[in-house]
Order: C-alpha cells, then sequence, then structure tokens
C-alpha cells in the first residue's frame, strides 16, 4: 500500500498508478482462479478457467515488461475492486446447491473480474496512446482482446449451463 | 450478510442472490456518487455523475418492483466488488494532484463500477429469460442500456479530458 497516496500530477502517473492496479488484480487472479476451477463442476467451464489461468500468466509477463521498460516497479498497489470480486467468487462457489447452478454462479462471478478487467485495461490502453507509447498500446490492446474473448466464452459456456440449471 | 451461505439449489436461487448483490450495490452508489461529484472538477463530467445518480434511483425502483412481486426481500446481501470499486474511487478521487487528472482518475473508477454493472445486469437479463419472466427481462435490459449509454457517455467526457490531462 505504499503508494496508496502517490500524487497524481500528470497522464503518465495516473497510467503507472493504473497499471499497478491491474498488475495485482492479475496476480490476485493468479490464486483465484484454481480455487473456482475446484469447485466448478461442468468440463467446459473448468477448462475455460484453467486456459484462462495459463493467459493470466501471460498478461502479468506483458505488465512486467511494460514496467522494466519504464524503469518503474509494477508492485505498490492493492486492486481492491478485484479483491472484492474475488471475495464474491469465493462466496458463490463455497455455496451448498446444484452443482450446476454453483457452475453459472461461479461464471457469473468470473465474468464480474473480465469486466473490471475490460474496463480497466480499454482505460490504460487509451492513456498509452495519449502519451505517445505505441509499444505499450500494442500489448495493452492485446490483453483486451484477450480479456474480452474470455468473457464471449464463459457467455457460450453459460447458455448450455443455465440451460441445465434451470431444469435444477 | 444474512444470505450469505443461502443455499443455491435452482436457477431461481441464484437469480434472488444476483438481484440483491445488484440492489446492495445500487444503495452504495447511490452514497458514492455524489462524493464523487464533489472532487470533480470538469463541467460535463460533473453534469454526468448528477445525472447518473437520478438513473440509478430509478434503477432501484425497478429492483424493488421486481422484488415485491416476487414476494422477496431486496436486502440480504452485501456487494463485496461494488465495495472494493468504490473504495478505490474514493482513494483516487482524494488524492493530490492536476485537476483533469484526478477527473481521468474519477472517469476510470465509474467505468469499473458501470461495467461490474453490465456485467451483474447482462447475467441477470438472462436468467429472466431462462426463467420465462419476460416482465423482469424487460426490466432488467431497460437498466442494462442504460449501464452500457452511461458507460459510453463517460467515454465522450475522458477524450476531452485525457487531452487535457496529457498537457498536465
Amino acid at each position: 500500500m505504499a503508494l496508496l497516496s502517490m500524487s497524481l500530477e500528470s497522464l503518465n502517473d495516473l497510467f503507472i498508478d493504473e497499471l499497478r492496479d491491474l498488475y495485482d488484480a492479475e496476480n490476485q487472479l493468479v490464486d483465484a482462479l484454481p480455487r473456482l476451477n475446484e469447485s466448478a463442476t461442468n468440463p467446459l467451464l473448468k477448462t475455460a478457467l484453467r486456459e484462462h489461468l495459463d493467459v493470466t500468466y501471460k498478461q502479468i509477463l506483458r505488465l512486467e515488461h511494460i514496467f522494466q521498460k519504464m524503469d518503474k516497479s509494477p508492485t505498490g498497489k492493492d486492486c481492491e475492486g478485484m479483491k472484492g470480486i474475488i471475495k464474491e467468487g469465493d462466496d458463490m462457489a463455497s455455496r451448498d446447491g446444484d452443482p450446476s447452478v454453483i457452475d453459472a454462479a461461479i461464471i457469473s462471478a468470473a465474468q464480474r473480474a473480465e469486466h473490471y478487467e475490460i474496463a480497466g485495461y480499454g482505460t490504460v490502453r487509451v492513456y498509452a496512446d495519449l502519451l505517445e507509447c505505441k509499444g505499450y498500446a500494442e500489448l495493452l490492446q492485446k490483453t483486451l482482446d484477450e480479456e474480452k474473448e474470455a468473457d464471449k466464452t464463459l457467455n457460450d459456456i453459460a447458455n448450455t449451463i443455465q440451460i441445465s440449471a434451470r431444469a435444477a
């Protein structure tokens, strides 16, 4: 929490602050995705969560690359938004109930996490453009595309699971 | 937190749980939006935050209408996701720095809140369809459209503010 009160004098300060927020968010997800995977039952959902863990590692490396280029530390901020979303996800995943309904609840929690990241990466991608850091913008756009794709995949799986949950 | 461990036996249970999550999220926003508005400087942003407060009141009424029809209480769940997002927003809004950069930070926080709601309302709208509750689905779609519109409005304002923040 060392940088909680970092002053925001320029768009570059805000860019760094937001990147640190996303770096912490991704690292929280690396811990949370295996827990959600363990609670999930549907094979498609389990595969999607496992695959998204691999993608998350790549996204973390991209952020580390940007921080290295900027000669800044990637740590220093706790992502409170992702912390709350994961807390909700863990709560849903640990409930008693019908397995297909729990799967639907896990998807709903995972989509909240994806949307948090879509908002976050959408913002830093625009900042990178404005700061004329074309290389960073391209890397951040790549992650943004992956987050949107993950949200779409979860939607597709949800359609199957929700139909089965309706019958529960 | 009375229903934190409510069992999820059917899609209807999950529907109610998710609606309660959104009800708490909207009520948290009613408290938070005036604080963000007070910290904002840009007149367009201040207007957008004020207008979204009015919209939020209407969205709360819609949820109350659905709960009333279902003969269920709207309360009983703390929305941890929105709590974390608002905590971040309050932190950003209270920083020292250039006013246009603070405005950009407030927009970024508000867009995270919008995206949380886009994910949440998108989910319950689909559940309402699956549960063949056409009337609820229409109300939830209305709110979903408003959240998407609010996100778009914030994007438009961000374009002006970020250009000014770049010069800071």
